[in-house]
């Protein structure tokens, strides 16, 4: 049997929640398993939370409970702390003091990575300390060490995710069951798939915080995530999901980065993939990532991007990467977020080469089709489908699917046709893959 | 921009094949790239081949070829050197006396591994130096850096992958075309798919070894991969093709190995594939492979398994992961190999638990299902679904589903029913997930 290793590293988790404690559960239920993964005993020594009173979903030995985050930082014999609080600016204070005061950081927190990625890494890197965040980003996906160490070898062409388990699904449920956001985001967060409020996941601003972080490690791209062109699930019309089943089709909220010669394209939106591929077949609460690159080819991945315990299993691979040391390699080969200037510019999104999906809701009349069709000519944008529905309304739905043109002539073709005296509204306008 | 990083560490390759060329490319071409991920610049300095003549498939600087591989290991300035010659008993040879004169290893021969682990893995140990094996199972995807990092807070429950591109290619034309396996196979090695000899792949040789290798890293067994019950797809009639799509499924060479209360279970063969999971979708030479684990819950991966740049993509990143020094704290930790005791025995393939598909060829007269539904009962296997095929043959084919079973008395019931006097030949049967 395995001799037991003696050396320890002593743990810290400021944060005691969902994740920190499935990182406590495999911690203190498991330790067998960490020390024969790290060489070393890990040894959970402190865990911080607000309100000392409150159940906690593990069975954690008396002293290690405290409601003084200090009492983590200032312990010298702690040596890696995972911040599982949450939250940007507190969970930044109390990061810059965990290394200040010595100690390894891991991280689940993504709003907090992309907000003040640079001043964290420059700190850890100033006091010799390291942050991992494998986490952070589709929570049981391995994608950080994928990306960074796996495709080392290779340049990164693009990768396309799925990001937000809560949108795919409330997604999943508006294909299966045709039932309307609004009524689906309600059941979401009865099964607490969505939280209570759930703005930053439908609205793509998680989404697009999770690509941002990606876009640097995948090609040293260094985007705000405030500027990536971001289209949530909240305003998709249950209309549209079944065109998109009728045409063969899965919508998923997906973030794309793909580097193209004008720099590195971002989006973030609800897109037509086409079915039989495996990102159209990802359902529920999933994530998943494909990843081009010249060396591979294609390599994706999927699994669970949040959940008590998938994040937990992110998290304690990160401390047992750190306790082992391979942290400490990476993070001082990689650089991330360093002052170095970006590898690959962001580019134009109006430049982004792409197919769309229309829908106009037009009044049935005569001469309405010929209008639209011009104003897509003027952009030189030409028409792969076309579909008129019978519709008993005042309007009907014409749904185009047109061939690869840009984001920007798309956008400019809508505007025209929106103001259209027969288009009761701007067309719909999503982008289609596969 | 980056500045280039002054620190080198020099390569040998040990072959300059399909491989081993593809790895050149990426070393010689795009320094920069490696030299980022490396924070050092990894120098292609020998290279060593049996045919001096030969063309290579890379520019190499003038000085690198060699047929001496003594030129490589009696070299004191190469630091890493890659085996990519295969075979067995002179790699062997080659990496002991490469870990001897103090260099680290990585190779892509998972023939090698599978049969000489273990001494490979003390030589190293002894010598303090290092093998790393990314690209002996599954080609391009990362399979060993997830399990044996990614997953490294989880107990593994089950391992389930398409671990042979070949084969897979294969089936996949046999589901697409109705070819038969004679004819697919002779396209194959026309295309590169397969080998001149192709017996290593077909008949389950090579899943079964690279599935040794990774239930030695999920579970810490230590199977000799000639005792794992295979069967290979150059048996598979068409008639089982056409079955399996028409009962919904997809028929993939899968290699399993399962956490059960009476140990792992370990198998290879041709296996119905529940059609719509990820899994039944893999296509062409792609490789994919399913984790269950206890923390994580499911992990899915799918990437080419084999090919020049995909599996130059696993070697490169084993030669970035040896220079930046992770491999080290990895291999001392992991203790691979080692004469620990295995810690999750190897099961009695007997006791595994499993639904099959049964293909029966009978005379066409009164009575024959009530002795094949005895011969079942009698081994207490009860009967999920049952069709027979009209047919204008002396026989006709009657296909069951059975509910769950065990191999044991699968494998039983199937002697009895061959022995049964209406019963052409002794029964197919096939192996049911999803
Ligand atoms: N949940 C997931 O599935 C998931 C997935 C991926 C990433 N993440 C990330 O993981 C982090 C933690 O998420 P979670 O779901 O575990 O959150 P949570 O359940 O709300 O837990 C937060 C924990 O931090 C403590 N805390 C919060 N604010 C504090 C304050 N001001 N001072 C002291 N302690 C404070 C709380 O104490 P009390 O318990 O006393 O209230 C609680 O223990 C977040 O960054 C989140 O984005 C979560
Ligand atoms: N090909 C793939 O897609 C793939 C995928 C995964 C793993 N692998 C593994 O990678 C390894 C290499 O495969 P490969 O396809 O690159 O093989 P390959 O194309 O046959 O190349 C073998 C190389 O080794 C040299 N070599 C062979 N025997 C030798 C000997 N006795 N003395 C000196 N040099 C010798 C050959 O020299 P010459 O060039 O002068 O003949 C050649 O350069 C194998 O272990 C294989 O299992 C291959």
């Amino acid at each position: 049997m395995d001799t037991t290793p003696q050396e320890k590293t002593k743990i810290g988790l400021v944060g005691l929640g969902t994740v920190g404690s499935g990182v406590a559960r495999i911690l203190l239920d498991h330790g067998d398993r960490t020390a024969r993964q790290a060489g070393r005993v890990l040894w959970l020594e402190r865990a911080s939370v607000r309100d000392l009173k409150k159940a906690r979903d593990c069975n954690l030995p008396a002293g290690v409970l405290t409601d003084q985050i200090d009492a983590i930082v200032s312990d010298p014999s702690i040596d890696v702390v995972a911040e599982l609080m949450g939250g940007v600016e507190l969970a930044r204070e109390v990061i810059l003091s965990l290394l200040k005061a010595g100690k390894d950081v891991v991280t689940a927190n993504k709003a907090l990575i992309a907000a003040h990625g640079p001043e964290l890494f420059d700190a850890a890197r100033e006091a010799g300390r390291t942050i991992a965040f494998e986490a952070a980003v589709a929570g049981g996906v391995p994608i950080i060490a994928n990306l960074t160490q796996c495709l080392s070898g290779n340049q990164v062409e693009s990768l396309t995710g799925i990001l937000n388990g809560t949108c795919n699904f409330i997604l999943s449920k508006m294909h299966a069951e045709h039932v309307p956001y609004s009524e689906v985001i309600a059941e979401a967060q009865r099964l607490g798939y969505a939280e209570a409020d759930p703005a930053m996941d439908v609205d793509g601003t998680d989404t697009a915080q999770k690509l941002a972080i990606l876009a640097h490690l995948a090609f040293g791209a260094r985007p705000d995530w405030r500027a990536i062109p971001r289209v949530g699930i909240d305003t998709l019309d249950l209309a549209d999901v079944r065109m998109a089943q009728e045409l063969g089709y899965t919508i998923k909220l997906l973030g794309v980065a793909e580097l193209t010669e004008k720099g590195l394209q971002l989006s973030v939106g609800p897109t037509f993939v086409k079915n039989g591929s495996p990102m159209a077949d990802v359902a529920g609460p999933m994530n998943a990532v494909r990843v081009t690159a010249d060396a591979v080819g294609e390599l994706f991945l999927q699994g669970p991007g949040a959940g008590q315990m998938p994040t937990a299993s992110a998290v304690v691979a990160d401390l047992i990467d750190t306790a082992v040391g391979r942290t400490k390699l990476t993070f001082q080969t990689l650089k991330l977020w360093s002052n170095e200037s970006e590898r690959t510019p962001v580019a134009d999104q109006a430049d982004a080469v792409a197919r769309f999906y229309l829908r106009i809701d037009a009044a049935d009349e005569p001469g309405v089709l010929a209008q639209i069709a011009s104003a897509l000519a003027a952009e030189g944008i030409s028409i792969a489908s076309f579909q008129q529905q019978a519709s008993d309304a005042a309007t009907v739905p014409l749904v185009l699917m047109t061939h690869d043109t840009t984001e920007g002539a798309a956008a400019r073709a809508c505007t025209a046709i929106g103001k259209l005296a027969p288009v009761a509204a701007a067309p719909v306008r999503l982008r289609v893959v596969g």
